[in-house]
């Protein structure tokens, strides 16, 4: 499978704690989990000219995972509608944390994606839909010891399927792993993944990842973004 | 219940044959059905100075019916945002016919929105959720004997509800009525009222559109927007 | 409205603790409350011949709520399956909590309805469809100080709309409001409301509960059991 | 993959037009057609003991065909619970044509399932989500000559994912092909079939049947039928 992956790379770049965390970057920590696998990896950056994305690598791309916190709005409109377009046309989509206020993801929600937020609590995933393939080898519920709370009410469209939710330990509830349909293509928001942690080492979450690239990868290839004149299939 | 209408108003003034069956436009027709339930009804047009649309009167509507097909690009980005938000703060959106291919529902529905289409067909409409609200007082099937045929594949999201399809004597298809929360807001999609008909005069397609509005109409006022920064409830 | 409501009546019968809670039954207190609206109320109980329940008073109801414990499987299978068509036809349901386990519900859902559970925890209800009707006047998160836990997984076919999220202390997150159509009916189930907490004297409670026998009453009236054999409209 | 295959097995026998079309039965078609798959395969029919299904056959299923019409009732009760409880424990269920009033089914969907009908008409399938695994492979619409037509009002719940339509040339209706989770299984019901008609020798329903095998098969084998009593994973 070919991953694209894109981080905004900037708290790395400027925060000592994340980069002991991500030496790499957020974007090394996950192409190192893929490449293990034996896809092929590409990754891009909010600093590469125009992220790094143009059409040609989102036709190559199977599946697109994406993270961005404090920099969204120097992402171009015209990459987001780019992504957006690449979805429709069967390339699959996660979005991970922050990825929930990224101009792809909602421009492919249609709504605000707003949430309630605070810096650090403990929270506990709950598997909700436990046959779903995202969920596979995953426990019941599990806890991530510190994690940015993300809370309800969260403005997204009602999910396709609802697969995890998190508990968190200041009284909080949120669908954190949400999963819709958009054209071809599939898309899995998923909560966890403040960079100030290390989330994405943790093998649960590293699973979910994995189920996630296979679950949102490419099935098709389509141009369904245009509306074509056709002639009756049968005489009047 | 204050009613928002907007109509493109181009095909009105460029040709006989439409002004002959919507005088008034193809707001004023709607707009005098919603009037004769005493409901207080603004209309809009393109050619008003931003569509006529601002924060005040979207704050004041419960719901706006929208109508366009050839101009759906001179509708300004700021506008189509403005709806969009409205929508998500409570404001309720009816998209008529080529309302499809409009701004502000795409932006609604993250999706291309697109379709297979053609001049003229037989329609033959059938409810496939007689207990929702849009459907009360509909029959089981009905027919417009001329209308645009607008076929799958519809490039949308799942509908939370599929109220009505439509099926064609040329061999297609279509979810004729769909509907979607946003936010806050309630969607309606319908697809008949192409402006060549007299589709918005039928009985039936009127007793729709009552219902669309009651049904989508504001049941609530927030701003929904934005992501508060909160405090834990709970001592950790 | 007519208001039907099912009460097991055994808590109320055989403990002290819950006759002082709710000294009229719960059924009292919940009848009670709709009279004050206006409503037309019956009440009905596990004690009574056929549980009070035939076709009569079923195409009376505009919506029946229920609520069970100890003794479901005293339920006839024959009563379940005219309240499952009942509801087929037209009828709201409202399932209130441990009626997750009741024969009427189960039948509905088409799956176990299978849950975690603990006696006694503090919950806190998170509201992640503002917009819904049965949502109004409720607000964003409330507070039970005590209520029995049903936690996740719950084995329940998806939501058509997850109006409620419940946080407990113990750790555990549950889909506290759930709604689906079946048919021409409405079904809301709706986790709280333990025989040992007073819990439908809570003031919010009260609210949803006057929201959702508002939301689910009966829209229409139909036969849809039956499979019609039908004559082509258009000529082949 | 372990597929079994139930077929009521009764117009076989006692109709000459139906034997010629099939002469190993229906069940005997598609078995053919896993097996040159590579998939192991078993039949059984409603006159075997039991239908030839217990707890053992259905613990070693991955996924369950089902296709009956005239015979539904003689299917005991105690079967189509057990295989309600495999398919919430991760058995697929794939019901064919008449399986929509079989007893498993309508005991998984909780509605009547009941449909509009007549003998003979002239069906084109459309494609409603192309991006669909079942659908891969599958054309945008294509023909059956005839087949029996289903039509609307289809008694159903709000299908988790809709994948066909069906239009049919007397001026219906139908979703004709449906999913639906249940407990940690999944559920596809596909509405061509007919006895008296080669259908299932069609190479694109042969490709449905495939895909449908794939996507409903077993991701999980699990026990979510009863209700665990829990201690508090957090203290108070």
């Amino acid at each position: 499978m070919n991953i694209l992956i894109f981080n905004e790379y900037r708290h790395e770049k400027q925060e000592e704690a994340v980069r002991k965390i991500y030496p790499n970057g957020i974007h090394g920590a996950r192409a190192d989990l893929f490449r293990a696998d034996g896809h092929t990896v590409k990754t891009v950056t909010l600093d590469d000219e125009n992220c790094g994305i143009d059409r040609d690598v989102l036709e190559w791309a199977d599946v697109l995972f994406w993270w961005g916190h404090i920099a969204h709005r120097e992402v171009p409109d015209e990459v987001a509608a780019l992504v957006r377009d690449a979805v429709l046309n069967g390339m699959g989509f996660v979005g991970l944390h922050s990825a929930h206020n990224s101009k792809p993801f909602r421009l492919l929600m249609g709504t605000a994606c707003s949430l309630r937020w605070r810096s650090v609590s403990k929270e506990r995933i709950w598997t909700v839909s436990p046959g779903h393939p995202i969920a596979q080898g995953v426990p019941q519920q599990f806890v991530l010891e510190q994690e940015e709370m993300y809370g309800e009410y969260f403005n997204i469209p009602t999910p396709d399927e609802l697969v995890f939710l998190g508990w968190f330990s200041g009284g909080e509830v949120f669908r954190s792993g949400v999963t819709y349909r958009r054209g071809l293509g599939k898309v899995f928001y998923f909560q966890p993944g403040h960079e100030g942690f290390p989330t994405f080492y943790d093998p649960t979450i590293q699973t979910i990842l994995r189920n996630a690239a296979a679950w949102a990868g490419r099935t098709c290839r389509g141009n369904v973004l245009d509306c074509p004149h056709t002639k009756a299939l049968e005489e009047a």
